[in-house]
């Protein structure tokens, strides 16, 4: 690594997603893409902004889905931050929010970007073990963190939180909770986001994505959601124009059609139970999922040689060559036909 | 401001964009978009992707943009890292090579988002004043900073540095030298750029954008060209999927159609040949542009009132409210037309 750079950076590997392979032959499950498509809507929308308009600017704080998005959340636009992907957001709040060598909690496993923008921050990552069941550790408030995260339904267990240990839990805390909901709208239930929380708690965000339920990974399109205070301060650290001019129609268009990203939720939804019932059926114990994947396990056993026979079979899920994960597969929920078939070839690769 | 922003975060203004008006009646002559809509290649090739791979991540790397750039360059695919805008670029540079309290030094007047990514990543800025003519000011390369900024063709007063003197430059400066060309396709004759000097000048990354000659700010497209190990080093820091599908294709059909750039850059440099003479007409000095807008000067005369002025009918330019900058208005190579309206407007106010 070139001398120029910081240290922590010369030191750091960077996160690796997971593949994206651009053979199409596979099947798909590594990645927590939804199997469906993006609402016609969003496409028609696309279609009418290829215009000349293009050479132009795009408005620098996204005010038009700031509006809409508002009301879909019943929120005010001044609680809201739009981000090129929940990734963006991220990173603006650990650069508004932790200085050199600050306490960074969460509790793992999680989401393993937060590890890599902590490293960059030059900051200091707290991991507070899940216990077994992936309920909420008990001192992940008493970490004197200036930031604490929570993946809420976590990745890659899929499990959930309740609102209430939530609200205890920003109150709890020395610094911002940011609650992660990339997958909250797969959740088992309704009530399970945090949002309506902001109004009460000054150090709450809530992270939103529509790269899940709503079809567009392709698109990158976060929001961040919390007091005006706390809004208007991000909005100093994120580029001047940082979401583009497709990105934020395709994301308005989206907000419109509600029904169908309802729709494709229930689909994977009763997909979920299918695929967890077969997992089951081959012996694997699986967390109760809020998500759009579920986390299987085989206790004690490394999945390594399933992944890659999977792979081999044209299946693409995910394995964490990372402690406490090794005896366990992170599978997206796919399509009905694509979880009949990976769950045929996990039967023909136990026997 | 809150309590849990970092202190440097709370005391920043943040950076201020050009107004983007979207009252359509306006002639736009203040954020350099170009007057010229982006090749019907981009369109047509934005409507062949929108179709259901939107539900899927873009490639991480932005691969098959770095290749066919890598073409038009003639360097290789690994000298590139592709941004979300260029302004993702220059943030990034920030966090690879800049900690707290290091210096980042750059010629002043200029772009005046490096400030803002100055404060952010609390570091120090060192403005070196440029001469009057704005030539490379000697002692820049003095300052012991870990990062040099120099914007080429410079922005407000779209002058050009030599490819020598940015020889000699990276040579003597302590740390690692950027060169933002958002610019340079426009320069008077061909050669400005120093992309070719990344091979012997290990400290050297060059910016360039597909916002300006491209026609296509509307789509966030940048490019940081350098030395392989400076490259993958930045690749650290970027978000995972930072440059969204759309974009992308926008970019790689760009690329493919460069006689629509050059003939949209000829129109513009027979423009601004136009609006330079029309405005030394006024009694204006007009600096020598290599960009697609002219710093036009009344000397001690502030010139809000001519800015707002114009405003008032319908015709948008940018005054800057800055020390050295209050007797200029920079002013953007619109087309034929809006030359002609602006410069009659310019005559009717002085009378």
């Amino acid at each position: 690594m070139s001398r120029y750079f910081r240290s922590n950076i010369a030191a750091m590997v960077g996160y690796i997603p997971g593949e994206q392979l651009q053979d199409q032959g596979f099947i798909k499950l590594n990645t927590n893409e939804n199997p469906y498509p993006p609402s016609p809507k969003v496409s028609s929308a696309l279609r009418k902004a290829i215009n000349p308009s293009l050479r132009l600017y795009p408005e620098p704080l996204s005010d038009s889905l700031r509006s809409t998005a508002a009301d879909v959340f019943g929120v005010e636009p001044s609680n809201i931050i739009v981000g090129n992907g929940s990734d963006e957001l991220l990173s603006i709040v650990l650069r508004c929010f932790v200085s050199r060598q600050d306490r960074v909690a969460f509790p793992a496993p999680t989401y393993s970007l937060y590890d890599t923008l902590i490293e960059i921050q030059d900051a200091v990552a707290f991991r507070v073990d899940f216990p077994p069941d992936f309920s909420l550790p008990d001192s992940l408030a008493e970490q004197n963190a200036a930031l604490t995260f929570l993946c809420n339904p976590n990745a890659p267990s899929g499990t959930l939180v309740s609102l209430a240990e939530i609200d205890r839990l920003a109150r709890a805390v020395s610094g911002v909770l940011v609650v992660d909901e990339a997958y909250v709208d797969f959740a088992e239930s309704e009530g399970a986001s945090s949002v309506p929380l902001i109004r009460q708690l000054p150090n709450l965000i809530v992270l939103r994505t529509f790269s899940k339920s709503f079809s567009l990974a392709g698109m990158r399109i976060g929001l961040a959601l919390g007091s005006e205070e706390i809004i208007s301060g991000m909005m100093k650290v994120k580029d001047s124009y940082n979401v583009n001019r497709l990105s934020m129609t395709a994301a308005v268009a989206a907000l419109q059609d509600m029904p169908w990203m309802k729709r494709n939720v229930r689909r994977i939804q009763r997909s979920r139970r299918k695929l967890i019932s077969g997992l089951k059926h081959l012996g694997y114990s699986v967390y109760p999922s809020h998500a759009n994947f579920v986390l299987a396990r085989k206790a004690g056993q490394n999945l390594r040689s399933v992944y890659e026979e999977l792979k081999r079979r044209k299946i693409l899920v995910r394995y964490f060559d990372a402690t406490g994960l090794r005896d366990c597969l992170r599978i997206t929920v796919g399509t009905p036909k694509e979880i009949q078939a990976l769950l045929k070839e996990m039967a023909a690769i136990d026997n």
